[in-house]
């Protein structure tokens, strides 16, 4: 309830879930009072903390008399405007978002699990029956004041494409892999040891939580509703030392991209996969666990935002953007701009274009390369440039193509793997950032 | 006057101005009428276009119409309720300004040097009092979404430092000289023949225009009055291509930096010079007449934010931005957040601390390095690196030194001119990004 208490009014916030980020935000709230009075034009209360064990030692600056148990009552509780979840996954977060909006109260969310599911279209659609406030900077690239930029500062435009760096995890395991010459088992390893990949990685390392980010992206972005399991997806485990140093030799770098653009028709392409990214483009230089958008808009051109993607005080500065929205939206009596969204017509995996870059492992042997190049051919996929790594009794043909159709890719791919002389089809990373 | 014309409000704006911004905005706004409705929530209509010599030619998209050679009448015009400045300069668009303002309309303007004089202060006050707003997203960094970053999703934020590439005339010329070996007049001549300098540069080469900015920075990061007047401020007209190519040898670019920081005490440093920047930084892929802002905060630790600083379309798209706020604003009777400033209490420049990199012509014998080493030292300048190069009958010596404060090596450098063996003393550039 928003309430006059002496000079400032009052909105009263609950907080759902208190790990890094929660923890990181209560300490925030409590440092920067008086600032965010300044900003909001109310005081922002902390009404509780919900936690899945109360009893667990927390840091001194979360009030331990305002943590309990009970998330349910804390949403029903009409005392509260805001509601902060930061418990991620679709369950039983999604069920206290909706009933938190549905008791007419704004929620601010880091979770972009519960945003790139089917459940996420429905709370976006609640929150706009209820006229409240459904808002989740901190959900894709953390501190990266991303989502706002596209949805006020981008509001005259139209994007054509977004190409993120979203997963810092993977960025890191890249980064160090490219640098260092490390294999990928190493490296992700070392991210485990260093705090940076969990000890199952497979959310980071198969690119599910960057999908999830590129259907958010596609929303905000473009304005359609897309699920994370509509979003085209390959991750990076396959990557190998050998690919790097070919992407090196010839000013590439590789990365982990989330990818949405227009693809003519008004289709979208969404997508997560490995690139093959120019040395000189923007995005090339964001190392280690960073997050970068590149953003290309008719008007605006280029853009690109980069920051910390992840991190409980990074995160928390993302949340406290739009805390202190929601705040001077309730006060005025308006919403955040959240426009109507249409559902995607996606393009399909094989109509896709792309450049490709492409190593076999061949018999050592005249003629292979006619017959490799014969099969290429044969499915429309034009060859930009080829060079040769002599192996003990291999030769690694390394290929970058011309624009091809990802189906004729596949099928390609598929009989140069039946060809006699070809020992292993490596590993096909796209080219992305290249003049196209 | 906020109306009601069939199903969506209006909101009329006139826009004073019609070079390559303004029509580029009449553009943007009749191609995509209907998405701003969505956007905004009313119909933005022309009410009037602005410009001193309504008889000369305009691209097609300019309603002839709507053209008209009298400024005051549409500012005092209470049809009118968005004023659009685009005339630039402190007069008369000053003046018009104050009048749309006093008059209860909003104002969206890029008028950096307006906004970074006395004036501008004064204006920003009065929108205040009048309860309106004065946005000016396109003032600094065109088509980036800075000032809406910084002041709206870093309201939670204590920022400790922004440096940001501003000038774009200037990255493309330091560019250019570092990567094709370039002298300054060569390049500057390019830059003028590709439109990207101005027949007289001096406003971008002297520094003159990244100063405005940084003014105008240290207001929406810091919440001081700094006008542009008291930033420091250095050009790049005594870069020499010696200067990048040593940059270059140690992993180095060079870069016109607006630099605004806390130092201690609540002082702030507000400055513009060129700086050393470390190649591995973000700040130093920024290429070509691209602009970038790197800022650091306690929370969100570090981002960056890259982009079209300048150019018709890539402004528009910004002013754009700041229209659909500022209608989105008058409909909910509100405004954007404009805190209240301080006076900034300014570092004095003796007293700031940097790592330089000095070179010196000097006489090739035995005893000079002596007689510099002696000079720095009693100035408490320690030297980090130094080496040599020879030339024909002379030797430059090339420094990089510890932190050291300015004052103490304005006067070292002095004494070092003084000194017999010293031929000439060169360039004097800031370290930045360096672990500091």
């Amino acid at each position: 309830m928003v309430t006059s208490s002496g000079a400032a009014r009052s909105v009263r916030v609950a907080v759902l879930g208190c790990g890094n980020v929660g923890a990181a935000l209560v300490g925030v709230l409590g440092r920067r009072t008086e600032e965010l009075v300044v900003q909001s034009g109310a005081r922002i209360e902390l009404a509780g903390i919900a936690v899945r064990d109360p009893a667990k030692a927390r840091p001194a600056e979360v009030p331990a008399g305002l943590v309990g148990a009970d998330a349910e009552a804390l949403v029903r509780d009409p005392g509260v405007d805001i509601v902060v979840e930061l418990i991620g996954g679709l369950e039983p977060a999604g069920s206290l978002v909706r009933t938190a909006l549905e008791g007419g109260k704004s929620v601010v969310t880091a979770n972009k699990e519960l945003l790139a599911s089917a459940e996420g279209v429905a709370l976006r659609a609640l929150a706009a029956k209820r006229g409240v406030d459904l808002l989740y900077e901190a959900a894709v690239a953390g501190a990266i004041p991303l989502v706002r930029a596209l949805r006020q500062s981008l509001t005259g435009e139209r994007i054509n494409r977004v190409m993120g760096i979203v997963n810092g995890t993977t960025n890191f395991i890249l980064t160090r892999m490219s640098e260092d010459g490390a294999p990928y088992p190493d490296v992700l390893s070392e991210a485990q040891r260093l705090g940076l990949a969990e000890q199952d990685p497979t959310a980071d390392v198969e690119g599910y939580d960057a999908a999830a980010k590129a259907a958010i992206l596609a929303g905000v972005a473009f304005g359609y509703d897309v699920a994370s399991d509509d979003v085209m997806r390959t991750g990076i485990t396959e990557v190998r030392p050998a690919d790097l140093a070919f992407a090196g030799r010839h000013g590439y770098v590789v990365k982990l991209l989330a990818i949405v653009e227009r693809t003519g028709d008004d289709a979208l392409s969404v997508r997560v996969h490995p690139a093959l990214v120019p040395g000189s483009h923007p995005l090339a230089s964001v190392r280690d666990a960073f997050n970068a958008v590149f953003i290309e808009g008719e008007a605006a051109g280029e853009l690109m935002l980069y920051g910390q993607g992840a991190g409980g005080l990074p995160t928390a500065s993302a949340v406290v953007g739009d805390l202190v929205d929601a705040t001077r939206n309730r006060l005025a009596g308006t919403t955040a701009p959240a426009p109507e969204r249409r559902p995607a017509r996606l393009l399909p995996e094989d109509d896709l274009e792309s450049a490709f870059f492409l190593s076999l492992d061949v018999e050592d042997q005249p003629g292979v390369l006619a017959a490799v190049s014969g099969v290429l051919g044969r499915h429309e996929v034009s060859i930009r440039s080829m060079e040769q790594d002599d192996l003990a009794g291999t030769a690694r043909l390394l290929f970058v193509t011309h624009l091809a159709r990802e189906g004729a890719m596949r099928t390609a791919l598929e009989e140069l793997g039946d060809l006699e002389p070809v020992h292993a089809v490596g590993n096909v990373v796209r080219l992305v950032g290249d003049g196209r």
